[in-house]
């Protein structure tokens, strides 16, 4: 086996290979004037099983077209076999028709990495996980949540209250409160599907007097989490945390969520971001050992 | 038929559509916040031949996922074959392994377009030909060489020069010198494979008190019209024009041109710019007909 470095990913990638002591395939990778992705791998993998670690958080679109390119160039280097690791995964959200005319943007995302030469796909707590049942490869998400959760329990904060925005998010706070060791719930929202637009509401949560984490897979503009700090405000919450696996933060984000009153967001390295407190290594490399 | 107006060229879709009678679908593009492309065909296309028409200039990335989008949707709304009309094609310069562990980014373009649903493609002054020879669905590629040329005759200028910036362009020169009536000649150009630095050389052209058109298929940042500019100058050109099909003109290349004494830049809507002289409909729209 051997991991080629994505560009995108090229830390978390060196981290991998370090703990599996798995070899690594560098990229050189270029931007031409015009835009255009230059890409280009040193090293040997004739007959390998190759891995590349690539996640492909915006600039999306140019970070899937360097993955494909990788997969290509890895195929024609002799790669027997090529191994995905997208750590967030674009176009996730957009897994079914919402309105006539739609298309299904996380099926056409799989049905091109195929053509490029992927053969298997892992991605980290993607949105749906049925997104991936129709790839054209076994594809898999793995969940990063209890790594996030350890990470609140080595910082001091025991029993805290896990969180989800909306029902469909709950399993990621019961996975995260096994390893808190307090209670979980969630909020209701709903979701215009012409707009956008987007609305909360609490419910009798019982978060008086206790320390909240919010939990969810993915934060982008921050609009779900502001929302949902201000009801537990309103609710008597003492501390409010938040934590996610792929940390977008649109814009000004991160400002307006600790506007909110929320104490600390954190994320993993699948965003490279300010708020990217955890790691995949450690995850992804029990993968590829398993 | 229907002509579905691909977000990046929906000028040049209307025109098409106008002057080729064929029905048109129009669709919503939107982007979200983090990034990612939105698309929406609005009309009917069951059991239909859909032409999208989308160019692939900067953001090259991004419009070519647009357009691997608008191929799914139309075949989910039920078109029963879908034709790219790809004005300028990205990624056609990587059209072959110049060092190993490079990819050929053409050919992976072409493989994840007909994942996408796309079952044939025509594009305009393609690179070289031949990097459409490997798609996996027929692809051709048209000439808007005459017609620039037209343009220059109905200016007025009449039996210039036409010279291509290399040999493997000379066939340009000599289309265009068909329509122009003069004489045509070409430089010498080389490209380190390394760097991608290029050297020109001049040779024994008889320029000497002629008007210059220097035809090319692309114009990137200008460096080999700004160097062809300056040999012509040193033959004795007393008029020097530049045209090409795809202007790129990235950063500062219309300034530069300008400034080696190129007294007009003309390029088609194949990349919307202030050089987009000659557009595109009459060609298509007649290979559409045809």
């Amino acid at each position: 086996m051997k991991i080629i470095l994505g560009p995108a990913s090229k830390e978390l990638g060196e981290k991998i290979a370090e703990l599996t002591d798995i070899g690594k395939v560098p990229v050189v990778h270029k931007t031409f004037p015009d835009g255009e992705n230059y890409i280009r791998l040193e090293g040997k993998m004739q007959d390998e099983h190759v891995v590349i670690v690539q996640t492909t958080s915006p600039p999306q679109d140019s970070k899937l077209m360097q993955l494909a390119f990788m997969a290509d160039a890895a195929k024609r280097s002799g790669a027997r076999k090529v191994t995905a690791i997208v750590p967030y995964l674009a176009y996730a959200r957009q897994d079914k028709i919402f309105l006539q005319g739609e298309n299904v943007s996380i099926e056409t995302v799989g049905n091109m990495l195929a053509a490029a030469g992927v053969n298997e796909l892992i991605t980290v707590n993607v949105h749906q996980e049925h997104a991936l049942a129709k790839f054209p490869f076994p594809a898999r998400s793995l969940s990063a949540i209890p790594l996030i959760a350890e990470y609140f329990v080595k910082k001091g904060v025991k029993k805290a209250f896990a969180l989800s925005p909306d029902k469909g998010a709950m399993h990621i706070a019961q996975q995260a409160q096994q390893v808190l060791g307090g209670e979980c719930g969630h909020l209701e929202k709903q979701r215009d599907r012409y707009t956008g637009q987007t609305s909360q509401t609490g419910k009798s949560l019982n978060v008086k007097g206790k320390t909240v984490i919010i939990f969810d897979d993915i934060i982008s503009t921050g609009g779900t989490i502001v929302g949902a700090a201000k009801i537990l405000r309103e609710l008597g919450a003492t501390h409010v945390f938040t934590a996610c696996v792929h940390a977008l933060l649109v814009g000004d984000a991160e400002k307006r969520i600790r506007e909110a009153g929320v104490e600390e967001i954190v994320g993993t390295d699948s965003v490279p971001s300010s708020a990217s407190k955890v790691s995949l290594a450690p995850l992804i490399s029990k993968e590829l050992k398993a």
